[in-house]
């Protein structure tokens, strides 16, 4: 009974806590991409994208000056991608193995960003309507990290039969995380435990820039979620403390929304230096 | 009584996750720098500096190449600095008051960040054995924000009668987040949340480098205390979400910690290239 009174009341706190941030009803506001089934294919999603620009201190009344990046995304469906391991002990296993024999593990994650109606979106791919994965896996040992998390979104995204290669092409930016594993089990911190001198993974998330256009292929056994910013935020319970941080590293980026077309229709800047109440706000049109 | 069982189930956990952690059975292991009585002033704290790198992903293998930075901190006391504001509402309401006049608060404070035994801790301000700070405040409209932070940092640790300009100094890093307030209430979000066109406040988190040597002079109704991340980590309850997510923030950076002689004693690098299992790990001494 405690138990349930504790879900209850974190189920009030949080419907009140979503309903006052975005003014919705809807309880899980996130929208679904991409349909699993050879018939529907939800290709008709064309999507907003962003451009970011890391935060600079030296011009803090427009930091927004970047490449042009534009969106127009096509999802498809392709053969499904199965997983390695038939469970969370069996992976932990393997890492056991792959410790002995290649020492720590290096993972690599990418953060795809779109928006809808100026609010970013964080692409993320859910599988058995359960567990929710960012695109990216762990990589090889003679793999640079750009190189494996290439190769891994090529795995996750890339058409089948594809002979573009530049649909095989991905702008990495920066690293926005580290998260080490300490041991063989299931808890990973944003920083390494005192103590602890022989990590077992090092996994690493990094902001990839989206081009204008690009086809995305998902696995069959996957689905492709675009996630707000404000779902994840403070959403351990749903999304796990990796992804619930998500909002936390991104925060100090200022966005500026793009249409199809590749017009800025908002934007968001930190705390403009101007007096003037038009330059104090962020545009949102 | 569902809310004791729910705090006992919270510190029951939390008792878990700090043991596992650190293998110490201390439960609220911060340090007091810093005693506020004019008896009993610590000047013996000598405490380390560290030296951080934002992570780039040109250079995985050895990231931490960055200007030498050591500490040998003083730390004495100075008369009380009054809170402006008698409570929270108080608060508010000259937010409220502020903002017609002068539209969006913006707000700076510094991240100052120390080590002990290869840990890094982040230095706070703690008010009536209550609430924590960082330090910095809200700054002037006519201040950029880096005279601002600037300034603010002097008004909490300057040395009463000081004539040397070199204390009024602090490097000021790059910002580490954004923090917006959306009403004049006490909630904040790592991002403007949709439809908020007119945001109250904008509080940004900077990454402040301390110098070798500095002398801190804390105001009489104020405790320095130095906390270490993996206290801060996952304890919203105790220290608000802001704080709690200062250990996500600063998790791309890897660190070289660096004894009062100089002499780096620890460092740690991510996810490096060798195979050799030697440079698989952090150095830990």
């Amino acid at each position: 009974m405690y138990v349930i009174a504790c879900i209850y009341i974190s189920l009030c706190e949080r419907y009140e806590r979503l309903v006052a941030l975005n003014q919705r009803p809807s309880y899980f506001p996130r929208k679904l991409l991409q349909q699993n089934n050879d018939h529907h294919k939800d290709t008709s999603a064309a999507f907003r994208a962003y451009r970011a620009a890391s935060f600079c201190r030296e011009t803090t009344s427009d930091n927004t000056a970047c490449t042009d990046q534009r969106a127009n995304y096509t999802f498809g469906t392709k053969e499904a991608l199965p997983e390695e391991d038939p469970s969370v002990i069996a992976r932990l296993n393997r890492l056991q193995e792959h410790y002995q024999r290649s020492g720590m593990r290096r993972t690599c994650e990418g953060i795809l960003l779109v928006h809808e109606h100026g609010h970013p979106e964080v692409l993320m791919l859910q599988i058995a309507n359960a567990f929710f994965k960012l695109p990216g896996d762990y990589i090889y040992p003679e793999q640079t990290e750009i190189e494996g998390i290439v190769s891994r979104l090529n795995e996750r995204f890339e058409p089948l039969g594809n002979t573009d290669p530049k649909e095989r092409e991905w702008v990495i930016g920066e690293c926005l995380a580290q998260w080490w594993r300490p041991n063989f089990e299931t808890f990973m911190y944003p920083f390494l435990p005192p103590h602890i001198t022989r990590p077992k993974e090092c996994k690493k998330m990094y902001l990839v820039h989206l081009p204008q256009h690009k086809t995305l292929s998902i696995p069959k056994n996957f689905k492709l979620l675009a996630v707000p910013l404000y779902e994840l935020y403070d959403n351990a319970a749903r999304y796990g403390p990796q992804f619930a941080a998500i909002p936390h590293l991104l925060s100090r980026f200022n966005f500026e929304m793009v249409d199809e077309q590749g017009n800025v229709i908002s934007r968001s800047v930190g705390a403009p230096q101007a007096l003037d109440g038009s330059d104090l706000i962020p545009m949102v049109v």
